[in-house]
């Protein structure tokens, strides 16, 4: 039994700071960089990256929407071919601080509404994994559990995470509950923590018509940037240590 | 004898078009392709990149400073680790595209003012050059010959090329004459033609106290977005052809 | 019988060229000004006004989008008060240049998408309005005649101008004919000639139902950036005169 | 006896908060409102003016160099033109906002390194000075106390506020203490308060050969963003009215 920690990172931008990275990254075992589109930029690319390495957490790329002004949560209507080369650029824009650092880029996660459209939309999603397979073979492409982007992924013939999230409710039919409705995020570590365990475990359950069905998590998410990140991740990391679900990122780095 | 040359290309950005590269790309043996700082975006690298590769031109990456208003040819005080981050992100993402197509990245030259810069501020130069030598060794950095941008690069251990100017006079001490004094820049394809020989089989004569000595030169810079830049570009070809230079790239692609 | 011809100026940035606004300014009455978000740049924009001013031509501010990289044609999920805070602040940059210049900012014409979503979202519209009327209640909101954005301009109190398109085909039901449907763009001038004439005297014809109604066109868009565009300008310009059609500003500048 | 007391405000941007507005407006009398190009966007900007105005604060333009990356901190070398109109666009965007709010905009304080500039370059304050000029003769300029800043303001006839820094050693010739000496930054809130009170009551002594001088002060920078920043504006503010300094907007609001 195990399970990958990620959580993004490096979402810094000049004079800005942004999240608590130095706390955040003894619990977890990715690292999701901001390439500079959407948050991050060359200078804190490069601290993080260092960051990561000293820690021994493995890196991958954030690519976003170029929005940095919306912070990349603010969908944009970009062609596939935009997508394409827009992430294409990110990824490889940060391999340049992971060569540096003379340590491999493991994966690639799309971030915010760039994220969200992938989940959902196929021709987003096929660009993604198109500008990824282009960058490397060897990329692991995060995506949400069960959704598009991981099946594009997959018909491109990259690997793929598919993620799950600990403090969300999730449907019957394995979405994530609406975070207008009550009960959306959880709002307690145990909770939180008991959410992980049955991730790790038992994956997503989904019901659809008579059938339950499970979809395989690969990595959860932390956020790094709410009040209490800290305490949250150490819980996780510490109550999924104790349950015997061995930590592990995607591969060594 | 033989030389290099290069042309500045995939300045153009989003709906803007600026330059003539496939009018270019046939007469020329290096294109140095703008980055997304202070031109270019992904979708020209890539469009870029594939138009070099398909005329069997060598291609590197030509990143400036931050500023796409400017063109990237206002001096920004950058401090030498900003100089090194920024840079070594712009060649990583001109990278990606390479690899996308299946070539090798040869070279870097700095574009406008930070090329400026380079030639006359060692801590820019060195930042350079870092920054080249980090991203991989085998790149070659193209500075203005005999400047403290190719010194700073071979101290680093970089191969390095030195670049002329046809159509540029130059003064005693191997400078370039001041753009602002009268005989600056040649006007007829003539005189740059026999200047672009001249610099070709004899390098830039420098007089330094009683000594004449002469500066190496590997490339010389074709410009691809004045008025007659094909006519231009053609004769220069033609010429140094003619006379039994051969033009190659700095490496075979 | 009179009729506004308009026209987008000052989408140069930079560096870059685009449209020929010396060509263009003798044949319209009113100019869309870009205000640096998803084109211009304060010089363009200082420049731009000058030339409207001293040929005559009512300025307006040309807010959009910000996305320089997609020319603002790229539809953007910004909350309404994003909206409404971006287009008060390019509308209020732009008469910083109205006012060194000692004319009138006359009236606002949003760009591209953030045009096109004001024609069929209640809540941008409103948002664009909203934001218009903070700054001025002299000014005149330009929008697609018919549209939600007329709607909701005349609902803010302000005082508006439908455009009508002379190049493009309109459906029964007054909307515009898609682009990708065979006929949707006017090929000849004396088509579009034809239509300008038919949209000054009798507006756009609609169908709807058993009723036939008329929506009201008070300027007429002529595009400065296609080939041809200058002699499209001078024939509209000239034929809409002979045939008695008054072309008239707004407002006198 | 009376002294202005300002602050720089506004800086944050999209998702990034820099500063703590809300804890210092209450003890200034005018705030300098980033205006979108180092720092500040247009939420931000609107959010800021309703504070300021709620506070009763005068709210002032803190126009940048282009240069988010860095904060406008970093020298660009723009011509004096660009230097106007970049300027010029910002003063004006926000009066937008002033406008919305019902509120006069007071004056114009340049920020980082281009406020450097400006002390020390002729053309660059003299083109400050233009731009302010051509937006309102009635804007306050505020530079440098007794620097060019100051002087091509006047010359421009504009009205002018000199700026002296509580918590800065100056040198006998009335310019600052360079920042990498020691003793240059007061660490003490008593240290600030006595230099606070004799900016106000005697302005900053100079030495020139035998003469001895004196820079009238008008009004003192509350550094918002240093920890400690809301003890040290809390006691400066009482410190100067217990010891009879009325703190005075320039204008009132």
């Amino acid at each position: 039994m195990k399970i990958d920690l990620n959580c993004d990172m490096g979402e810094s931008f000049g004079r800005y700071r942004l999240g608590n990275d130095e706390a955040i990254m003894p619990y977890i075992t990715s690292a999701n960089v901001a390439c500079g589109f959407h948050a991050g930029d060359p200078a804190v690319m490069a601290a993080t990256v260092k960051l990561a390495h000293q820690a021994g957490v493995c890196v991958g790329a954030h690519p976003g929407y170029p929005d940095l002004q919306g912070f990349g949560r603010r969908a944009m209507e970009l062609s596939p071919m935009e997508v394409e080369n827009c992430v294409l650029y990110q990824v490889a824009a940060l391999s340049g601080f992971t060569r540096a650092a003379g340590i491999d880029l493991v994966h690639v996660k799309p971030h915010g509404a760039l994220y969200n459209q992938a989940a959902k939309n196929r021709e987003v999603a096929r660009a993604i994994a198109r500008a990824v397979a282009q960058f490397s073979r060897d990329l692991i492409l995060v995506g949400l559990a069960g959704s598009l982007s991981i099946q594009a992924a997959e018909e491109a013939g990259l690997r793929t995470a598919g993620e799950g999230f600990a403090d969300r409710a999730y449907n019957p039919d394995g979405s994530l509950r609406a975070r207008s409705l009550p009960g959306a995020v959880y709002e307690t570590t145990e909770q939180a923590l008991e959410q992980a365990l049955r991730l790790a475990r038992e994956g997503i359950q989904v019901t659809s018509g008579s059938q339950n069905l499970r979809v395989k998590v690969d990595t959860i998410c932390i956020h790094g940037d709410t009040p209490g990140a800290e305490a949250n991740a150490r819980a996780l990391h510490a109550g999924l240590s104790a349950a015997g679900v061995s930590l592990e990122p995607f591969r060594p780095g």
